[in-house]
């Protein structure tokens, strides 16, 4: 290694270890908003203190026991199971903690800011006592605020907490509104014109606006189908607008869906592999979120997503080469049988999913190419959506 | 399930199951210099047959054993052992099935498709007696056939099989020259115009042509810490462009780095955790290549790149939070030391990384958020940049 100098003196520098280096900038209303919510509930436990008494945080209950699905609404609700953490001898660290990481929310709100899970963890170490050993540990807290949080309509983007992972790619008839970070100024990108690649979904979405005449969005489970779609003009044939998932999509993407598809009111179709992954691990997190995380759900389920495909039947009618479905798909779907409200509640779903483990087979989306390589493009997308009613609920 | 008329006859209705649809279109001179390999590699088959003679195809030797390092070069270089398939009664299958996906290739140049490893799999299904089984022999076929053609500096992009994974995101000084896929007309991308979000790098970048007067590239390991240098302006301040690898970077991203640094002669800076995965798997892959894949690095691997951080020496200059290595992380590293011509070569690397071992600690990235969230854009990369010769090479 080439001799360096030292920099032990610069970190030692620093004034305040958490707080960004800039000056607070103007809040827009939703960071306001929640600065108003962050500081209530801090109030709250201040005066509590100061009389004397033991200050309380509400937290709704996170399981599959406290959670509602009511096909009207459409998405899996978090029940009215609360847990009450009120400070004492034992808790005093975790509480401790719970207000610190709501102090650099505020932070990071007032300067235009965020942190990634990580990152929040590796800032704590500045807290001495009240410093996470692991980040497990502040995951967890973070966790809490958030479903605390969720309960007065403040999502963790809100709060300024980002996931590490960016949404997926999109292409197709939209043009997105966001703003350059630094100057403030609109930043406007076109969709319709990137090439053969893509833009890329930010880990936030909530600033961002919309425009387009788009007829609908199409969620892809892979990115090999995406670049098909994005390279035949499929989006400019149907005017549509092509997002790619990537696998179970993150909270970006699944965010940038909704709000999208919200604003413009844009119906979506999912359009993945047909096994019970596709089915219950992507298109139901899509569409009606997750059990375990039932508090989230508001802000990023797609309840109006309906699955375009590959269906079941499709392997029937298109005559799809298979694989067998291993043991943890069956157990998959029949666990969706029999425990999942989404599935139990839809009839047309129980006998899709009845079908696909009597027929013991799988098939990928990419299983369409046996008949052309842009069958896909040419036949079997434009057949499908001529029949939109016979899309799965 | 709604009901939904049988859709049977449509697919049997195809002429040429792997054939797109379009009519061929014109080639441009890659295109043209791909197919003329092609022709001639089966144009030799061809012949010998009709002289009664076994047709022969030649394929480099794949393993470490086959690979040479040459510090100047900068990269794993294939060496000089080959091997060569006869058509005998034993490879009568594997050789018309190398053929064909050979014929495959040809036939998407001329109708400007394209297939990932998934799609030519199911194309195959429509071959009869060489249809494949099972991907991973098709797989295979493919990797020989990247290899084989290789050795004319034909990579596999160029023979249209394309991977599933799209590439990195990218923000900064530059602007992308693409074109419509379909329209064929220009477009412009302009990567200082994406707000918070990000380009995408396509699967094939071989096209694409580049304007930027940027002063280096930093090709970054988290989404995360891409996510804080985009939102902060870091790129504009310091005039660059910056890169998301998230991991170890796909082949397109390694490719787009590579076409861009050579093109506008700009220098790459990568920026990963301080541990032996993201110095041996993610740097060493990105600069030098892989071992045992080697005919490929010649397209792939960035000989240029230069290590800005996080390096064994800033933990301790920065104070940094640390983990304990791992022993799979011990494991590697030692390998590196032992068995890689690479970290063997360069003196630096040999003592940072026994300097690693040693300390028997590990610091991610995102460890610098100790001393504030952006410490890294106000402090840690500005002056790391005014020291470049200090870069691990």
């Amino acid at each position: 290694m080439s001799p360096r100098k030292k920099t032990k003196a610069s970190p030692k520098n620093k004034k305040s270890a958490s707080k960004p280096t800039a000056t607070p900038k103007r809040k827009d209303a939703k960071g306001a908003e929640t600065v108003a919510c962050i500081s209530e509930t801090a109030k709250d436990v201040y005066k509590k203190i100061h009389k004397a008494q033991k200050p309380t945080l509400t937290l709704p209950v996170r399981s599959l026991s406290n959670v509602r699905y009511d096909a009207r609404k459409g998405f899996f609700e978090l029940g009215r199971s609360r847990k009450h953490r009120t400070l004492t001898v034992n808790t005093v660290k975790t509480f401790a903690q719970t207000l610190r990481l709501m102090g650099l929310s505020k932070e990071m709100i007032d300067h235009e800011t965020f942190a990634t899970k990580r990152e929040a963890y590796y800032v704590s170490k500045n807290w001495e006592e009240a410093k996470f050993n692991e980040q497990a540990e502040s995951d967890t807290v973070m966790d809490d605020i958030e479903s605390m949080f969720s309960l007065r309509g403040v999502s963790r983007e809100q709060l300024r907490f980002y996931p590490e992972e960016h949404g997926g790619a999109v292409a197709g008839n939209l043009v997105v509104i966001d703003k350059n970070p630094t100057t403030g100024r609109t930043a406007t990108i076109d969709c319709t014109q990137m090439g053969t690649g893509a833009y890329t979904i930010p880990h936030s979405v909530e600033h961002l606006e919309f425009k387009t005449n788009a007829k609908f969005i199409i969620a892809i489970e892979t990115g090999g189908m995406f670049a098909r779609l994005q390279a035949h003009g499929f989006w400019e044939k149907s005017d549509a607008i092509i997002i790619s998932m990537g696998g179970v999509p993150t909270r970006a993407t699944r965010r940038f869906i909704r709000r999208l598809s919200d604003a413009k009111k844009i119906p979506v179709y999912a359009f993945v592999d047909c096994d019970p992954y596709g089915i219950s691990n992507i298109y139901r997190t899509l569409k009606v979120g997750s059990g375990n995380a039932a508090h989230i759900n508001q802000f990023f389920c797609v309840p109006k997503c309906r699955f375009l495909g590959v269906t079941p039947q499709d392997i029937v009618d298109y005559e799809l080469p298979t694989h067998p479905l291993k043991d943890v798909d069956v157990k998959r779907a029949k666990d969706a049988l029999s425990n999942d409200p989404f599935f139990k509640t839809h009839t047309e779903w129980t006998k899709a999913l009845k079908m696909l483990v009597k027929m013991g087979v799988r098939a990928e989306q990419q299983a369409l190419a046996k008949w052309g390589l842009n069958y896909v493009i040419d036949e079997y997308l434009p057949k499908k959506l001529k029949n939109k009613k016979s899309f799965l609920p």
